[in-house]
């Protein structure tokens, strides 16, 4: 299977600590990394944890808070120290272009390549980007401001043809790409064989899906349903949720809920408020919900 | 003595590193922090060495290159999550306006307090702040852009009057200011007592000076003579001189002839290319031409 891996590289909220760094991870397929979100001191976290920056494709940013968006400048100006010639693409709010733009004109005039926003549709379930391999949705989330979910999927894969049928039957290497696209295959002498006695599913296209930050949401759960690996913003425990409700956050036990409804394979919790030193708490009243659960840290490594 | 206390924050340059982070660094002058240069992670750092936010005076920038600057958003922001009420002075070039106030427009416009640009003059040696202890200058350096060194000065100590005077000559307690101010006492009798003989002189005010980033500039040493402490870039090793000169950098060697034509009493080099792994090389530099040089490294607290 091709590589489709997360690093964490922040999973804290907007007040620093010394236990997390504000959010941002990368999603790296077939060896070509999607960033999303970019608090400040991304750059130095892709050091530490040793993911190239050669490799970025492109930055998807979920909305435009300081701790998802401060790390922006520092990162993109590395890039350009670089020599990075490639076109950057960022997928973000359209207001984005009035921290972006200043930055850019000032500190960007001249950089080694060009930064193409695009725009976000805040209210909608959108395909974003798409290439041979993968697509990426967006969709809304429920925050203070115009928020976006992401969803990286694979395509489907085509089946795998078995190697003792080609030599059986003699099929022409020429008809082997129809036949894993789903082709039957007719003899020399007339006789059909069913694609099915030829071939073997590829495995599920994987799925991964970025929650954060978003109050308790049911509608997402359309969007994400049976996907491998779902990480959800829990910002609190049950004993503040009071405080979840005013600042439009999760707790850990609604991420679990989300995550049960939307029968996901593996949910990871993040985005913790810095009020929490230790974390079992919530660890525990999300998995009293959903038993497949982890604690994001710092260098978590997620292969689906 | 009141405290007088430099803690590097970062003396990396601009490509970061898992050694250094970027330029900033407190000076801590009698319980209130004094902050130069805030690059990215600035706030974070502020974290990591238990340095009080609430203390946060005010903010020297020497000049609008990213890893200078890319750390004010979030440690401006951060202040405000923690309900600051005071104004901010920030000294810096006047074209910071073009960086700060869309940030501040789209990000600061609920900030809990005022942020005060305060623009230096990028041509001449200049007092930019006074308060009853200390007063900080600003001067020119030599860089591809304008850029500002500074020096903290404590403010001339009133002498200090022998206790066993105030006893042998019953010297009245509202005459003591005045005597160590430089006042002569007069007996009930109508004898003179010079001052000389009730006083002892305070220790000579200390001085730390700030000059990064810079090409060599003998220019600058009337403003830095014979001062306690003098930080300077050394961004590059003998060998590199020539990038040094294309880039407006010094070599350790030329940091360490400025502090010894200045006659300074310590030099702490700092703003290390990433080039270098190792830092011995730059140190031995230095050393062979200013022997009371020490290498920055985050974390380091030099006392006065």
């Amino acid at each position: 299977m091709t590589k489709f891996q997360i690093t964490i590289l922040g999973c804290g909220s907007a007040m620093p600590t010394t236990l997390h760094n504000p959010s941002s991870q990368l999603v790296d397929m077939n060896e070509k990394l999607f960033m999303i979100d970019c608090g400040e001191g991304t750059q130095l976290q892709m050091r530490k944890y040793k993911t190239r920056m050669s490799k970025l494709h492109s930055i998807f940013i979920s909305h435009l808070h300081g701790d998802h968006v401060f790390g922006l400048p520092g990162l993109l100006s590395t890039l350009s120290l670089l020599g990075r010639t490639a076109d950057l693409n960022l997928y973000a709010h359209q207001e984005m272009d009035l921290f972006l733009n200043p930055f850019i004109k000032y500190f960007g005039n001249q950089f080694s390549y060009k930064i193409n926003l695009i725009p976000l549709d805040p209210h909608n379930h959108q395909l974003i980007f798409e290439n041979n391999s993968m697509r990426v949705f967006s969709f809304p989330l429920k925050h203070r401001i115009a928020t976006n979910g992401f969803l990286f999927e694979e395509k489907e894969l085509p089946r795998h043809i078995k190697r003792e049928m080609i030599d059986f039957y003699d099929i022409p290497f020429r008809q082997i790409k129809d036949i894993k696209l789903g082709a039957d295959f007719i003899t020399n002498d007339g006789k059909l064989i069913k694609n099915e006695i030829l071939t073997t599913p590829s495995p599920p296209p994987r799925k991964y899906a970025y929650c954060s930050d978003t109050a308790f949401l049911p509608e997402i759960i359309p969007y994400i349903q049976n996907i491998d690996v779902l990480y959800h913003e829990s910002t609190f425990a049950e004993a503040d949720n009071v405080r979840a409700q005013e600042t439009f956050h999760s707790t850990a036990r609604q991420a679990a809920e989300i995550a049960k409804a939307a029968n996901v394979k593996k949910l990871i919790i993040g985005h913790f408020s810095s009020r929490y030193n230790e974390l079992d708490k919530l660890l525990n009243e999300a998995t009293a919900v959903f038993s497949e659960t982890k604690l994001a840290t710092e260098g978590m490594i997620i292969n689906l």
